[in-house]
């Protein structure tokens, strides 16, 4: 309905004090009336809150459409043999949900849906020309999240659009790649949000590529640099940089061990030979489910990415090793050096290793230290590759730019599968032009509802309120009525109410006995683009002919102004 | 969007024979790339399928707003601790799921979700000037079914409609049922189907009445009886009709018994006894989950009904009783009596007992039977109702028409729930206008989106497929082009393509490379309201002007005529 009197609306506001270091979407959203927590991280959307959701799920729809991408929807449900199909039914680090049926079913409550996707569309006989295409779902989405805090933005059910797009190879996957690209950022757009397309790492969906739509926010839980004119953009866990050549001129010295009486940090040993921090050898120990060793080793100025890790090592999961684990490989917490333990534990050695020489560290041994430790000659890690965590002030790889780092929420996201999905699933095939079967080059694309909208929220709005963008506004106009018990502006009130109902206008009309100034905060805090007011003050301006002028005020302006109601309206469309 | 290239369509057509036996609605569906099952009783919609089912909710969502109740949505992960408020957690029947997160805390996934919403009202401070509310959610809902077949119309999850009216008293409450059950009519109307409200049992949801909307179907599982004027519609469980009296003009005799050397069937009583068989006491003995036991009784002609037997015995759930029960009470299988069971079982008799006098039966040993029973001077019940089951050709209670019992499909129903859930969950109370807080009275009101959409299958279709309602066909018209290798009917049909889709007409377009004998049968198949084709023909008919004439030919009609696309056009917007 495009009308709503505030008397019968369910869920009405609860005012107070915006806290500050709790997140200004969860309180405002929470006392203006548009959710209520049921459990930790799962939230009732009330009538005014769930009809901002649908207009931010109408303006995706329409945008996807656009891009020619197709609605359907799958079972909440997945049968747990398709997670299993791709091992994806053990990852940890992926909240996933199980629920056993009557008959002893296992289902899953999927955070995603690549499975139910690709099994869907297995069960046709696809060929060549009716690709390529994507299909997308709204649904509700479950996390097993052990924390669920910050309200909407960090939750344990949700409504995702996701959407997974079938082509026949890589260069036509390609072209839907970046046309989701730009679908992702008009939407946005289009909900006021500025976005940045973030690379980012794949993690447990699988696949090469992928990118995060990022609002800017001190809060934001993702964490990317950014080149000074824009052109880098990547999360800290992939991100590149510049690793500069340090005393690559020098002759290589002799290997030798020394006495070191110290401690187990990175200081102490800078302290105890007076060298450099970025001579030192860092070594940090790692293990993977099955107890399984990896020793990172790094330039001593730098930290290890875990992500970039897992990926050089071609490892599903690693965690950090406990001081048992250092001794049952015969070296010393704090003392660590690869030098004689290839056989032992897989190395994995930062690239940064081929910009210094004669480095020291540990030597496996309670104080003892090595010298002179040099890649290759000294120790020849398993795999080597880019481990190493980006930081703010960083260069970017060709050295024209600072990198800085910033924090943001991720509203969207969109991923490269390729054949991540399809080589694992069985008849994952269409029929191809010379009449052999390939496995889909797929890739695939996400929002969170709930999440866009509390991002909304934390850009739009100030100490009164929510100033809610029209385009995600519930209603576009909050009619208030001063002086409930006079006759003469409730009946005014009603017929500004009906015309502008008549006109098309989605309107909230404050027809409560409560004091102006509640009326007035109320409408602040629940924050529709137009304030509109009828009074004694609003009739007597009416001229003779009551009725036909009404109290404008936009909710980010501070003036108002007596206007015709024909003009209220005219305005109100073009908003 | 409003149109779609069927090449590029996802969820293209299988065609086959129509199984008899088999619901149509699941072939067809199935067969036209309308859904397409996923495991047993969850379904995926494709993406035709989907546009049918947002265009089902559309019409509920106008008419369920239009009667001023407000959209709304809970998580679909119920704490479990609200089933335990209303000791819902463990009631058999209803096929409840449950699931548990990492920390151990337990959720339903709910069939219904009364629960959730008195949950969340009762977070508000409500006042009497807030009332009356109705609000409503589309969600996905899940029943463990042991036995899922027939496509969409027993399914294990599914999108449904529900929605739960808050009122101040049962008098403000009745208007909001009346409107409901208007609505709901309204609704099915709109969507082709003619329901009728059938009186039916609330079961589990509780409350003490209720309506199924149901669409008279040869297949459907609600059983219902229908008067000849049509004025009675109640469900066979809770049917009421006339129990004729029969010897009330005999005296009493004496009691007494005899021997009996019969079998357990009530006919072999009767050929024993030589008496009729309404005379004769039947007597079933059922247990409830502690083994409690429970024996009801009723006069010989007629059957036990159980849902109104757990009524009049205020039980939530009795089972048949197993020949042990009886033995353990000092009973025989096919000898049981209520003489002299008093303190044993609790005696549950139906009110026909009051039609009969000098009943015949059992008498608790095997080959003895007892004669002349009477109710008040040979066994007091502890309780004393209309258990009767209703069948076909009994009369209606004041005698004046016969009662036929039809089946149908129940796509929606209606419930009171009075103050069922809000006295047994805390705080579920609102402020009255003395300040006293008071319990709201309750209603609540389903539909299921996939069932309905099955039913409209059911209703609208012949032997080449599918004949949607204009109000929820996918799209409005179906082109065909027929000659693709050709230049000029290709680009004809782009344009045509172009110029409904201008025009606002939701058009699917099969552009395929396939025989015009396929196309026609998929669009049949499909079942869209009118047919188009560009043709050769059609082209040569558009005298010099290349472009303007389209053949027309609608689902429902086996003529077929060329003309004007301008014509087209003016007619699909007024279908």
């Amino acid at each position: 309905m495009a009308e709503m009197k505030y008397s019968k609306l369910f869920g009405k506001t609860r005012h107070g004090v915006l806290r500050s270091g709790e997140l200004v979407s969860h309180q405002l959203l929470t006392k203006a009336g548009y959710i209520r927590e049921s459990t930790a991280g799962r939230y009732f959307f009330l009538p005014l809150g769930w009809r901002v959701h649908e207009k931010i799920k109408r303006v995706i729809k329409e945008e996807m459409d656009r891009a020619g991408a197709q609605e359907m929807v799958a079972p909440v449900l997945h049968p747990f043999e398709l997670w299993q199909e791709t091992n994806r039914d053990n990852t940890t680090g992926f909240e996933l949900m199980q629920v056993t049926d009557r008959s002893g079913r296992q289902f899953a409550l999927g955070g995603t849906a690549e499975e139910m996707f690709v099994d869907v569309v297995r069960r046709f006989q696809i060929s060549h020309k009716d690709l390529p295409f994507n299909i997308y779902q709204f649904s509700t989405k479950f996390r097993d999240e052990l924390r669920a805090r910050g309200g909407l933005l960090r939750v344990r059910e949700f409504v995702m659009k996701d959407a997974y797009s079938f082509d026949r190879d890589e260069a036509a996957f390609k072209i839907e790649y970046e046309k989701m690209k730009q679908t992702y950022m008009t939407i946005f757009k289009r909900l006021g949000l500025e976005t940045k397309a973030v690379e980012a790492d794949n993690g447990y969906i699988g696949g090469e590529y992928c990118h995060e739509l990022v609002v800017e926010h001190p809060l934001g839980e993702s964490h990317y640099v950014e080149s000074e004119d824009g052109a880098v953009c990547q999360h800290v866990d992939v991100a590149k940089f510049k690793k500069e050549a340090k005393n690559l001129n020098d002759d290589l010295l002799p290997y030798k061990q020394v006495e070191a009486v110290r401690g187990k940090t990175m200081e102490e040993g800078v302290k105890l030979h007076g060298l450099p921090l970025w001579q030192q050898l860092k070594d940090v120990l790692y293990k993977d489910k099955r107890g399984k060793l990896f020793l990172a080793i790094i330039r001593g100025d730098l930290s290890v990415g875990e992500a970039k890790l897992l990926h050089v090592a071609k490892a599903d999961y690693l965690e950090p090793a406990e001081d048992e684990d250092v001794s049952r490989i015969g070296s010393y917490p704090g003392f660590i050096s690869p030098v004689g333990l290839e056989d032992k534990v897989t190395i994995v050695a930062d690239t940064s290793l081929r910009t210094v020489k004669n480095m020291y560290g540990g030597a496996n041994k309670q104080n003892l230290d090595a010298l002179n430790m040099n890649i290759d000659r000294d120790f020849k890690p398993h795999f080597e590759g880019d481990i190493a965590q980006a930081s703010d002030g960083f260069q970017t790889e060709d050295g024209t730019q600072t990198l800085k780092v910033k924090r943001g929420i991720e509203v969207g996201n969109i991923f490269q599968l390729g054949y991540h999905y399809t080589q694992k699933m069985k008849d994952a095939v269409f029929v191809d032009k010379d009449g052999t079967l390939k496995p889909y080059y797929m890739g695939c694309y996400g929002i969170g509802l709930g999440r866009t909208m509390a991002t909304i929220v934390e850009k739009f709005h100030d100490d009164k309120g929510i100033n809610w963008p029209t385009v995600v506004a519930p209603y576009q106009a909050h009619l208030i009525t001063i002086g409930n018990n006079e006759q003469e502006t409730m009946s005014h009130s009603e017929q500004v109410y009906r015309q502008l109902t008549q006109a098309g206008i989605e309107v909230l009309w404050d027809d409560r006995e409560e004091s102006p100034g509640k009326k007035f905060a109320d409408a602040d805090w629940i924050g529709l683009p137009v304030r509109l007011v009828v009074s004694a003050k609003t009739l007597r301006q009416g001229s003779g002919q009551a009725g036909e002028k009404v109290e404008w005020k936009e909710r980010t302006k501070d003036a108002a102004e007596v206007i015709d109601l024909a003009e209220v309206i005219k305005r109100l469309k073009t908003i």
